[in-house]
């Protein structure tokens, strides 16, 4: 994401929702604070509010995804919005200016949010330099660089089982060099002053020198854990193999794989968290999963309140500046 | 089905609706007058509601179904609902616990409703005990085993075109053996007190002994419809061919298709029924199909109104039992 | 289409939309009226409207069509309709009576307006001839016949952008042969006494000498465009190759690409349409696409405001009839 291009507005408010790189403290607390105004508790009636009313969200995921699509959907309907799904709209027309003519007919069509999730970096950039003021983008995901409302969730989520994040040590596990959910997991717990990142992967996993300032980096996962209050498990992407080959995923499960004996080097009552969905026997074993300390319910149900924060945020933003 | 698992509360209503199997006669009834307050007239506008007003209904269609996925989602919207169509999202997962996975994160969501249809056996039952009360499992078909919306809007069919069931001879006729809906519609017939309910089939089309308990099997079509008030005809699959090879739908049509001069047999104001989508030609004759006898297209009316009158039931239900 | 169906009222309102062949000057111009009233400004909220509320648009497209489609689903929607989609739903039964069957089933389920693209011609007044009064059927393109909603947006723009269609010259340039939105376009065009419409097109993709009457035919671009004060281009469809082969671009580009340089031929404040999806270097330069001249982007905006005019226009005229 090129901070050449101002996601705010002069006001300090979002124009679009691109990525949590440069977003201030202010602004990502009051996305937090509006995220568990509409958080949900289990078996009561979603929340809901009228802030799209009238409006008219566009998905656009070029990358299959049934879980980030529909927490966007039920976010865009449950604030009032009308919704027209994309499911691959782009992938064939994501080469230059074919994609832009895409979405200058939806523009014209009066489309007043995209959400959009791609394999290729700077496609939400590239769209929201187009729409302008027209239209607000909101990332879904972009390459392995940033899902910036993963990002938020996943703080939101910290927040509410273990309070204050200044305090918190929280080990980030798995395949972070092609992991956007960890680069945005760490730019958010970053901006809240995080006492202590640390990003524990097998060295071939680990990122660039140059990414995750300020994390320590770990290539035991017993070590990485030691004393965490916080662990956060990430999806082995076994379908995409890079250049290594396959993933062993057996000897995966062996080095890094979270079972309940490893994580009781965590804190003692360190919380549990994956992105979804979980392979459950590599990256993490299903009685942590389903155990008491896992949280990751939680954050499927904070995700689309964190989805419904942002529209309702960029919906005001809008009207303040129009009006 | 297991009949282990209740699908009524503790006040006889139902917290999920996967089976007829058990269904009180006077809880079938409740369902059938709803119904029948939501059935609309050709030409008039849809009847609509307010039940599922801010709850979200998800279907789940691991077998495509245009007909009767569309049915639930006009039911749904017309009584208010918010409605998410994911077509084969269980079919690649249906395989233990990732299939649950899925449901969480729907209930994460705040799902209220899911509409399940699959060609394994027990998935319903199974998502119905994980959502246990914080949602509500309708089946909208299992395998070869039950269709009870199907079940219900036949009876209401054959109640509106021929009043009480007790007084009525039903022949189902076709592929007994590997049909949801022949299944169905003897639990809802034998439990409205059909007088007599007949099983016609060829004999490789029978089903167990033990299956259709209290039907009369006969095996050939002329003795089966013999002064019938209801000729219900079952589709051929013939995309589905069993250990016996594919079907020889020319000699099927001459042994077991309704034709004009066949349909005489039945009684003179007999009505015809067929599930859909028909194969003109096989199983049932353009004319027949078409003609005056055909209550067909009602059917297909009344389906609407059935589900939506499910739905309005177990909406109303839960209410009752969180209030 | 066979003008032996009418798809006009007694009252002279439209039952169905299937063809602007024979339509009235004066009804051509009510629905232009109705459209201007639901054009959109950029930047500004969508225009909506009532009169959908409560009915059910299914949308039928045989062909894929991101743009024509999310286009009728959006006018529904800010109409207040129920949408539901069916892609290909009636390309695997578009023979004979199984069409009718499917349409019946969602007649049967209240379906009140269908909306039909296919590559068959007529599809759509097969349908509008079963369902007759019971709903209202809108083409969204007959196959390479007819696409009435594209031609009333292009006279729309026209209009829009040039005032009176009787001061001026057309020149439309392309694949006329096999363009359906060039023989809706003559039309509009002709039906408000355009004082010149003129086909430009290679020899090899002229229409028969029987079609198009009134037009002027060019077989070059520089002399078809001389002086116009609109030119509307069209999409070469590559994608379907006649019995000539394949089309060579980089020659077509060559003899009838739009490029700046022959713009100047056309009057010096000619406008440039095109219905989109562009093939940007080959029909038209993108100078030329996204210059000054060009109001494409305003089609697709009309687009809308067109199709929400329609179906107003027949909401309105069933209810009259209902009474």
């Amino acid at each position: 994401m090129s901070p050449a291009f101002a996601q705010l507005d002069a006001g300090g408010r979002l124009r679009h929702f691109l990525t949590l790189d440069g977003l201030p403290r202010s602004l990502l607390e009051s996305l937090l604070e509006r995220a568990f105004s509409f958080a949900s508790r289990p078996g009561r009636a979603a929340t809901r509010g009228e802030a799209l009313r009238g409006s008219t969200v566009v998905n656009l995921f070029a990358e299959p995804s049934t879980r980030t699509r529909a927490s966007f959907e039920l976010a865009a309907v449950r604030l009032g919005g009308d919704v027209l799904n994309f499911d691959n709209a782009l992938s064939s027309r994501v080469k230059g200016e074919t994609l832009l003519d895409t979405v200058h007919t939806l523009l014209a069509m009066q489309a007043d949010y995209f959400v959009i999730r791609d394999a290729e970096a700077g496609v939400q950039e590239l769209v929201a330099r187009e729409v302008d003021s027209e239209a607000a983008v909101v990332s879904a995901g972009e390459a392995h660089l940033s899902h910036p409302t993963q990002g938020l969730l996943d703080a939101m989520t910290i927040r509410e089982h273990k309070g204050d994040v200044g305090q918190l040590t929280i080990a980030i596990v798995g395949d972070i060099a092609r992991s956007r959910v960890a680069r945005s997991a760490h730019l958010a717990l970053r901006t809240l002053d995080a006492r202590e990142i640390r990003i524990v992967a097998p060295r071939a996993m680990m990122p660039e020198a140059a990414e995750f300032a300020g994390a320590r980096r770990l290539e035991s996962l017993d070590d990485g854990i030691a004393g965490a209050d916080v662990v956060m498990m990430l999806r082995i992407q076994h379908e995409r193999t890079g250049a290594a080959g396959p993933v062993d995923l057996a000897a995966y499960h062996r080095e890094f794989g979270l079972t309940a004996a490893r994580l009781k080097h965590a804190a003692p009552n360190a919380i549990v968290m994956h992105p979804g969905p979980m392979n459950r026997g590599v990256e993490i074993d299903s009685d942590v999963a389903d155990g008491p300390q896992s949280v990751i319910r939680r954050q499927v149900a904070n995700g689309v309140a964190v989805r419904m924060a942002v529209l309702q945020h960029l919906a005001e933003a809008r009207r303040t500046r129009v009006g």
